[in-house]
């Protein structure tokens, strides 16, 4: 079964308390139980993770190797900065899909560059957490496609 | 019924013959042909429409307001320069989904750049043919929450 | 008789349906028809036309020589990208006033640049419909400076 | 009856000795002339101050609060420099048409940029002489309409 | 028969009328007449198109496709702002001559930035109207080499 | 009783030891110390920590929420380039004083720059270890007044 | 006894009049007032003085010298631009404390810089009226470590 | 006899007291007097005037026309910042030799640019005091040479 | 004996498996073994570490202290970005050696920045696996020069 | 009989064996017959040089005043940095021709920017050694055109 | 036997005499001595040059294919502005290791940049004249690696 | 006997023929000529050099240490782009007086960087001939005071 590992970076662990205008009501709990319930669906395998810390973002990039197929990755304002993801990302050779719950090409111009992009499929912003199940959607499509 | 308009920009028609290691092999038309499978499944209305003019694109999201409910957009190079074609959007007040087949963060760095994304919902990109498919779902998601 | 060569660009064919609380409620018509009647009364004989297409403003100054006197010209957002309409300017060798409705140099930094400006005689920007009536003062009292 | 303060900044003082071929041969008395014949027949009462030095100008624009119900500033060469000008605008909350003899859009570059704009209503430049009676024009507009 | 599509983009309709200290006093329909003597004597067939609209130079760049063996580009003022026609010529693979009737890169700044360049085989500037026959043969030698 | 968080970032556990010159002779214990003495007499609880990792801070600034009522925060290096750190602060709407021991605006270009800055309600820096004792005083008096 | 200098710069006259959502609605009056208060409480001498021209608060600066131990300034606008004000305050080799009521990192990028930080002992910024206390401390604590 | 103005802006008073590391130990009055006695050996008219004011600086620029010969100008920190100054050198139409006692161009670069460089006949800068006197002969042989 | 640490940084633990060709096929456990043959070779004591998170590396800085007369510092990506890692090496006042597997001045331009060179003795980069030892190399001299 | 001086500038002695795939397999000395026997057919006289020092090319500009009609000039990579070369051409008061082998403004950025270009009548690039014979017809015409 | 030649560029004449806090007291002649002993014990051939002339450089670099195996370029100040140097050494096609004696990276921001990095192995610099050691080492072991 | 070296860099050579409207009619001879006169009244010797060659111009000042007591320097364009000569001069530690004939802080921007300046003790530009003389009496009373 296609696995797929939903990584999650700093602050989405407040989502639903945070900024809610920007980033509406939703938990990442609700998030990754929604994830659940579309991949079984689907057939596939996902699994969730969260942290603050740059490090732990790149281990778990790394630990993702020969473990799952893909990743959908919400880097949050380490998109904007982490030359050490984009490495990470670059080192494992998994499809990644960039996703943002904000439509980050819309708001402050520190947040349109992407150093997670080059080294992405591409990119889904702005559609807050429906994003998570248009990733799951795409990168299955693209996963189905290689493999096919 | 909801109806969607599905908007391509200049060079789009030559879809499939045009650098396929970049846009891939699919037509235009093999677009529109699934954009209308897909719609009709889902209980929309789709029409299409392509133009190489900055000024017949502008024309067209004119037309739409109060005919279609909201755009799926393509603006190809326009994306980068018009700022007319965001005032457009802006004027007519439809929601709209930016879509490219590239993943246009990748590429160049003059393609980073979006005047689109200030005046839209969301942006796909990356994902070739499916993000048509994508970009459905993603305003019929929110198209019903606007309309609960 | 003096004849004015009122243009205007991409999206104020919208005026007044259009970001009312940036432009006002006044439409293209109701200032085309103030146009006229303040014309009348100084006068002067007013030609209006609208487009959205950047060509499309291009043929039109370039017919407007040996037509017209003198050109108000609201190109909209073309203003601030389009070198092609500068060197039409150039080309006809008319007096043109440059027009914006709303205060550019208040708004985005991309809306402060102009490529008409070093090719206008003067510029009024910010006074909404009232700048039509002005400009056309401006411009009558260069052209009888002129050809005095 | 309405009142208005035309102020002008440094080196207007010279207007018709200095560089004719850039402003022109009036004088600044000329202006002030003009102006009040101009004012006289539109029902206005006019008031005209100049001053080579940044705070004159500020404490000028102070003391018109409460006496005058607009200004009319062609801030000279601090229009490209002055925050504290700005900021004097800002405080005193009197609607001010920003004005200037030349196209300065059309000269070198750091002359586009205008600290006056974004708290003024709208700017006019290019007319000479003439663009004094147009901004009388354009602020009693503006004050008939907010006072209507 | 080798077939050449010279093209030629805004304001070149006024060859010859217009500030005639940059561009000569030879016109556009001069021009396509040396070209076409030109090309008789070199056994080349030759099309002439001129057109304002930006939309235009892409359909027509499209249609080159299948029809003439390589493309003569005066875009003219789009030059420097088409990312649209880079990508038209990307599309269509014919070989393309970049040319220019004024040496753009002693003139502002704006006009030394071409985006037509990346994709053509080689530029030509500063000749006037002498460069459409340079530009005959530079494309010939090109095409002569490739089919050789 | 008013509860404040002092947060200390990447390399202020070695102040004192640690380029004297510019950072002075007392300890972090030294401060917190210090801390502690003036809260306790002010009538404030104060809770002091450090970390060197980025995503240790924004924990603890999450963990504040609820717990503390606002923040001091030195971020350090971090803050010169955390977007991360900034949102965090966003998420939590705690009132945050920004703190430098060094006036950051004296030294090296990329330190004038703080991400931290948008979202605190003010900086106090270049005062060494005096710098706690104010932001306690100005949290304090930003405390009162909000609760009064 | 320590003498202090308060020195504030163009606008602060018109304090508690002028935007208060942004400065408060404490007059400029009401911080001399206070200041005094707490100047007698420390032991210091305080004088103050306000000027809207850049040349009067540099004579302001050079006069200081010898009569005063200290400066507290409030460049306002000035701060942003004036190489002079930094010039003076490196002249009078006297240690000044920087102040300004609003954050003016969270403003105008344009607000950001500031000429006087090079020269000033540190800054402190965001806290409305109460940071001319913050400072008074802040220098007094500079001052009696200095004569210590 | 040949008149020339010197004219020294801010913080050019405190000369002698100041930084002397940077600018020597002669004072002002040392420099006035140097060019008194050396004015009379060469058969000038030397008046001497100071302010630490821009718009004194500008009136006495202005005064100086019809009255004086030339000017030479140390405008000091204004130099970098004052396009008024510019504009009051290109108004009276006096040759004027721009003079700064250090090598502005080997200090911080914001003391590179210089706005009365263009429409000043040359500058002098790095020789300290010796400074007047060179420019004392620069501009009597520019003098001499336009009245011969 | 002298003792050296060898810290790198994010995704070196990849090394070999990651983009080999940039970064060769080398092992990070083959680079620690050749360290350790060389260092004993030469007299040395070698203690290699690795982590991938930033604090983990200013923690590992901060460790060396008293510990180590030295570090080969290769920080991979967070050599561009990390002033935190840059202030650790200045507190500790160890002398340190950056290094780099690939010739960082030949990649992207984001990769030419170094934050570590400023307080680095020397930099050696692009020789792959060799250049830890050639940085053994350079150390061991700068130690033997500074202790002799 | 016209003399034209066929100038190339450093590395083009190694043409053909450098880099085949930009700049072609011809040699210099292929070249340099291929425009001898050109010129002849045209009744032109050519002289060829080359060097690798920007001082020789300067000298060589130099010494072709009063000798040559003009100067056809590949300045190699001087072209993107010598204002000395400029400089030379401006004193000379030749036509020159600016031409190279390779399309620079579709390579590295640093190669767009050309010095000699304001000092051409205009630039010929892309089309390798027959670059030449058209720089030999452009100029021919031009010198041509001057003389009738 | 594999043969190297050292080539050293503008100013490394002087070394030992100039500016010794930066360079260090050992001369050229210590530097090429040392070389020629390492180079003996290793099994190398070395020859020396050095120039201050960029064409010279050039020249040597030329004259190096076919002769020797490999450069070790030090090319000072050229480094950092010659493109003709880099065209020079991706011409002959021989490996370079680029050298510096101080940390270019630590010194003037316009130091930073090298054009000879994107043609070259790897750079070494900050070791003094130790640098010239680690450069033979790090050659001769790629060079034996590619003949391997 | 004080002896200077008065170095005239690239096309200076050609003063007189050159661009008289910029630099004037007098030649080289003549103000070598003119500088030995003065030069023998004021009982000083001068060497007068000149080349078109940066390098020459390196070479000559290094031969200048230990023969000459200062450098008169004109060193044409290379003023702009020679870091090489900056070192130069850095290197043999002589008092250097940067000369331009023509005032390049009026001309455009690319002439208003000098690298001589960082290591010149001051700079004279705009007087054209007439500044030879000026800088021999700036750099004769620098001498005299080094050596009182």
């Amino acid at each position: 079964m296609t696995s797929i590992l939903v990584l999650n970076g700093p602050n989405l662990n407040l989502l639903g308390q945070r900024q809610p205008e920007v980033y509406g009501t939703t938990t990442l709990a609700d998030i990754e139980a929604a994830c659940a319930t579309y991949a079984k669906a689907s057939g596939l395998s996902v699994t969730c993770a969260q942290s603050n810390h740059e490090g732990a973002l790149i281990d778990a990039i790394h630990a993702a190797k020969g473990v799952h197929d893909g990743i959908i990755l919400n880097a949050g304002a380490y998109t904007h900065s982490s030359i050490a993801l984009m490495d990470a990302i670059a080192s494992v050779e998994l499809p990644v899909v960039e996703l943002h719950l904000s439509n980050i090409h819309a708001r402050e111009s520190f947040r349109h560059k992407s150093y997670i992009a080059p080294v992405a499929i591409g990119q889904i912003c702005g559609f807050g957490a429906d994003g998570y199940l248009l990733a799951l959607d795409a990168l299955k499509a693209h996963l189905d496609r290689s493999t096919a």
